[in-house]
């Protein structure tokens, strides 16, 4: 059984150098349960339709369970003449029994096989991605429920620009896991779409029933083009975009990490556990994880420019150029998981200063445009507004005070629509003034977090029903 | 009026290096239509909440509808001192109504502008690329009827695998421009979320009524977090994948056409209209149009590199990077619309040489899996089949011969199962063999005709009810 | 002579959809000047070889001259039904001299034509590029020289590290840009080779001399193979990558200057003409200029991506793919140029904070290596050292004293190896110990500013040697 | 020893997450020579500068040296609790030869030790890779000797356009791995610069020879300052650039390979040993080695843009984010390696058809322009003589005809200036008039080959010159 499936037509063995060089068993090992699961499906199908028995669907069946398990207990034996994944469990099952092992690949072909085996997982990866993405959800909810009352200068430009409370600030990224979320939804339904009756690429020649092997292995719907349903890697670039999309997010939050964790910012500090040291400088308490999170951003971008260079110009219908949608798929899947799991406790253990966060609204400007909104409402257009305080600022720059320092007669040099009541123009203030939906005012907040909570809700439900498939 | 707005704290004129290196003008006007429908909504609602007096706002919408009709026929003048489109439309309404005009931004902040506008026009940017998919699906589904009963040989590695249909060939390209389509239809939900109110980045701190200016403009819901809002470039980054997707499709059905067109393949001539001729060598006639299909999916692949490389490690909330969005979104849109118009016609007026491809089919071995499948049929495990007729193969090549050509002793020679009926075998027996759901067989391939129908009416339809908005 | 250059074989006028799609006038009327340089060069040969008449030559070449000065003087008028800015100026020279301009192209294809074009317009590309570095470095070098007693904490992780000078710290970019200096030096040799004379792909049949024309224009080397010469764009993809860590390397400094500028760090202020303000907070002082230049980084790595995917797979020889080379080139190259140009009165008007550098020196822990140091002077194994002076820190920390604050006493409870000379340890000792080639002790760093003029000396004379050509 | 060696100023032990997270010992690992070769130069100095003793230096390289023979047979023991190369090295030490260990690191930090180890490991990838690059070429000239009286269609759009020898086009691909070599040369040089003695990032405090390390470890010269020492990954981004073209090239080289193994072109056959079959196509014969050096092209991309997204925006000195370069750099080096290798056997095996060739020069119109240069030999302008061609060639094509079947009248019904002569026009006197250097007639092919031989055996050279290192 270790002689190519395929020798008839060839004069001569394959090139060592060959083989090495085109096999995948050292990266496409990971489809076992996929490749079992499918070939199962198929196997009980083609008994039903009358293609084998029933008797011998059972034996090839049970083998494979066996087989599975030899994978799950990692007493699997490798070897190096089977080039994947599919010829190594095709193998053993030949060991196991016999001639009988050939007829498993009756109407089916290893571009279908593969496709399957492709989408199976694609699909697992959407749903271990939600679950994990809902989970860095949570503790950003937790860490923003427990911080209420904190509020911190809202930058824009990394310049301080207005009041913010803390989990306004956190919740931000919550949306941005919301609509990851999302997208992994979609990835996991545009891998839902079964491939298999599409042969090498122009359907088999049997009376399959492929419906039933989409029922059963809980696929939402059946390719439509045999040609198309071998060629196609769009879900795997689709699950890529959407990795490139949560390692964009994590890198904003990990760029704020680092920036906060800084002796300049102080807002946080990591826990003792969640950071690394020096091995030159004692002194030393750096934000390793948060870096490595952030420049691993780089790498799933590649991936995606790997596979999206790699479909370029591709003739139909089944190139061996898309066995290169593998690594990627698999490698930008494991760093985004692991960054979305790291980043979890990461928050969570972190120590948020808020003292050190009111300073900072306290100590600058950031209520500005509420002088400016103050003057808007006494009547001045707001583009005069803006001008006149932005000369107070500059005073107040030059003299080395704040607004809140001034009197009103030193304000009404400025503007005589300044009255007395500008003294009630406070951070607090500031806050509550933003109450519109989506607004940073505490109200707002709070009932951002009540429908946070809703969201997280249906999030979690979709990969619990999901994660039983 | 041609002060910077933001002139009060600054002691000194902006550099002309700086206006120049900053201006976003030169690409940005392409907004003024959604600039102005955002600013008419906004001011309605703020008439109607109080803001301001709804004279005020009819003096305004008036004057917004004078300044878009100026546009619209080429008349308004642009000026270099003003740096963008907000700034352009909102100095001339100045010219227009004075004082009045600063009004318009009460309760606004270009943060939330910007992001409004970029939202408006990527919803529609979404609709016009689905009614140009839907364009070259209806066009790929005239001319997959119009060949229904051509065959040629389907390819796997560029090598002749089995025969298949040529409209099932081209229906591979319908199922990939509906994948884009769903895709499309997701980015224009993804862009459909209205972020006015969230200001410069905390929200505003008027009574404003988000949820009418949603209405008013055709937004499906309001953006839930006001910092997120206006940092957040997702539906950008969704639609240049959604983008590269398309150009990779594209450059697939390129590769093809390039192909075909060639001396050796033979099965397609182009359009004397859609093809070029050398400034050197009068015998040729070049795919110049397809070549540039295929060589512009590089441009967005590149786009979708460059927007997803600027959001990296971006912190909170706006920064100016953001800027880099518009020319890589609007270079990408023009890309793939210029492409997907011009490869309808461009398939439309081709010539298809059904004698070459039936040529091609009959001269090669196209039908060695259906020896195979008819050994199976006997009862001979596949794998042995294989190996069987890979012989029978090679001596074929050796002696110069067909498969077709065999006498029945020949072939017992390789199998005793061989049978008289082994003369059945043929392209068209190959091709009705293959009859399951998404299969080539003609009935096969009737049925997703109609199928594709059905599809296009909806995508169609799809893209009707969103014209209008 | 608006009638297509290849119309004999055709039976049908282009498409105009045709027409404007592979049109490419609107970005190669740049290239008017390498086109007629090289036409001049061409034609001058074509008489010097007799292949046509020296008056011909004569003629020919003084039409040339007067179609580039209607270009200068921005006179020359463009029409839609000439596709490239080759049947512009041949068309005008049609105009001007009749039939004799079709002269010209004898010996010649569009082929090899373009490939000159481009490949003059990179090597000047790459000298205006390198003359812009070397404008920038020189700015470093002069900040840096203004600024050599000031220090400042040094960052790893954004931690504060060790103290290092602002000189020091400056010179790290400068070293960065003579790597950039150096790329382009090769970019330029890389884009010095003459490529006519390859006419189509296979090399023209007339007794052409292209070692006259190399050196005409200037070239340092002659093509080797006629299909190469044509097929190949490795010269715009060695500009991209050197554009790309031009861009890097900006987009450092970029961060650097936000960070820098903002409250929290405090080191830098820009000059009221380098910042911006914001339209809604009057406040604001926004280092935009620095923001758009990390942004534009994206855009620079989307071009690289955009023509390494263009060229992935290409058949021999010239393809129109390669089309697509030009405006990647050229917006990369305007990127880059724009970036580098005002980069330099940036930093040129910006104030350094020196106070601000060197309070946050003394107020943290970054002379804690130096305690080490001092340990493993007396004998202490490094490690050990670190370890002793890690737990001083932390005691510090919960203190919160800084090391220079302790007595000995209690320098001695950590360590007996303490002595009286422990109280030498300061930042300004810790700068002059790192007394080695490339460390920031004050005098290694003249040393560095000394080596740099060295440097930037010979940068601008490699400038100066090829501006002229 | 497994205690971090920073643990001094924590009161925590790392997570055992964040130890996972971090650790790049899986693939680090390949780094332990050159890390090793730099110890133990820098020990050698330490010794001579009198910073540790001579007897000191003895014990730790003897050990060092024990431990390279360690890993070299395989027997070194991998401890998850050491996260790095350096770490595994310095623990391994320490068990020989106790607290002595710990003054190896004396005047070095982890920062400039990586640097070391990353230009030692790239230094030599250069060589590699030239090495294998110069293979490839040897192949490519050897199988380009063996074919010189063969010819072929040359193609330009993928159209058959003027006569071409096999031995011309394949020193197409020799040329482009001679600007591979070329890079790669650059690339050594690059990364030949020392950085040890740049510490943490300030240079450090002992009196170290900088010179005598670079010496010993053959580096061309020393890095200029220490913050951008530590700081640098260009090095790495140009091996990944030129790894990029390289990978490009080959993937053209692919294409080819691809194009012409199919039954269409069928110009080469692949050694049975290099191609591979279906599992269910008894028939077939894939190249899919070419196919999967086409479609890893998209992976060596992918790490290009993975590190260049990974350095953008990083502010000085060193990040943790570098740690990103090592994975990235060793698959693409990896990659190429393989697939150069593999390239040349697979071209060496082939079966080049020179007789289908030679029939499809024939059998086209590929030396049309022939008969346009013969007019213009006649004094028609070539404008002319083109259309005047084009027009002979569509007569022709509607006919069925070649133009050597013509008769000389019909020939002087499209021009009078055809003579009797016309008849001389063939494809041997198309080939022979391409006479210029770099062109394709058979004795400038003869003399590019003579040529190819120098720069070949310069390149051996070059290689055989650094490979002692």
């Amino acid at each position: 059984m270790a002689e190519k499936l395929w020798g008839g037509r060839f004069a001569k063995d394959t090139d060592r150098l060959v083989e090495r060089f085109t096999a995948s068993i050292d990266f496409d090992r990971r489809l076992y349960r996929q490749d079992i699961a499918g070939s199962t499906a198929h196997c009980r199908m083609l008994a039903r339709q009358g293609i084998i028995t029933a008797g011998e669907a059972e034996l090839i069946v049970a083998a494979l369970a066996e087989i599975e398990d030899e994978f799950g207990r990692g007493q699997f034996t490798f070897d190096p003449r089977h080039e994947d994944i599919h010829m190594h469990i095709e193998a053993r099952l030949h060991e196991k029994i016999g001639e009988l092992a050939g007829k498993l690949h009756t109407a089916r072909s290893r571009n279908d096989q593969v496709a399957l085996d492709m989408r199976l997982y694609a699909r697992e990866l959407a749903v271990v991605t939600a679950a994990r993405a809902a989970g860095l959800q949570q503790v950003l909810l937790a860490v923003a429920e427990k911080h209420q009352a904190v509020s911190l200068p809202g930058y824009t430009h990394l310049q301080r620009a207005q009041p913010v409370l803390l989990a306004h600030h956190l919740l931000a990224y919550f949306e941005m896991l919301q609509r990851d979320g999302d997208r992994l939804h979609r990835c996991y339904e545009r891998a839902s779409v079964m491939p298999l009756g599409s042969g090498a690429l122009a359907g088999v020649p049997y009376p399959i029933d492929r419906a039933g092997v989409a029922a059963e292995l809980g696929f939402l719907a059946l390719s439509r083009n045999s040609i198309d349903a071998v060629a196609d890697r769009d879900f795997v670039v689709d699950f890529l975009a959407a990795a490139a999309l949560i390692a964009m997010h994590l890198s904003r939050l990990a760029e704020e990490v680092v920036l906060w964790s800084s002796a300049e910012f102080g807002f946080l500090e990591l826990d003792d556990g969640y950071a690394t040291g020096s091995s030159i400088m004692p002194q030393k308490k750096n934000p390793d994880v948060a870096e490595l999170v952030r420049g691993k951003t780089g790498r799933v971008y590649g991936h995606l420019v790997a596979v999206l260079t790699m479909l370029k110009g591709l003739p139909l219908a089944y190139n061996r150029d898309l066995q290169e949608d593998k690594e990627a798929l698999f490698d930008a899947a494991d760093t985004v998981l692991a960054c979305l799991e790291i980043c979890a406790p990461l928050l969570q253990s972190a120590t948020f200063h808020g003292e050190r966060m009111a300073a900072a609204v306290e100590a600058s400007f950031t209520i500005a445009t509420d002088y400016a909104d103050y003057l808007v409402a006494k009547g001045l257009p707001f583009r005069e507004a803006h001008v006149t305080v932005g000369r107070l600022v500059r005073q107040c720059l030059l003299d080395g005070r704040r607004l809140g320092d001034l009197t009103l007669a030193e304000f009404q040099r400025f503007s005589p629509l300044f009255g007395a009541d500008v003294a009630q123009i406070s951070v607090a203030q500031s806050l509550s003034a933003r109450d519109c939906f989506g607004g940073t005012a505490p109200a707002r907040v709070r009932e951002a977090l009540g429908l946070a909570h809703e969201l997280l809700a249906e999030n979690l439900a979709w990969v619990e029903q999901r994660q039983g498939l």
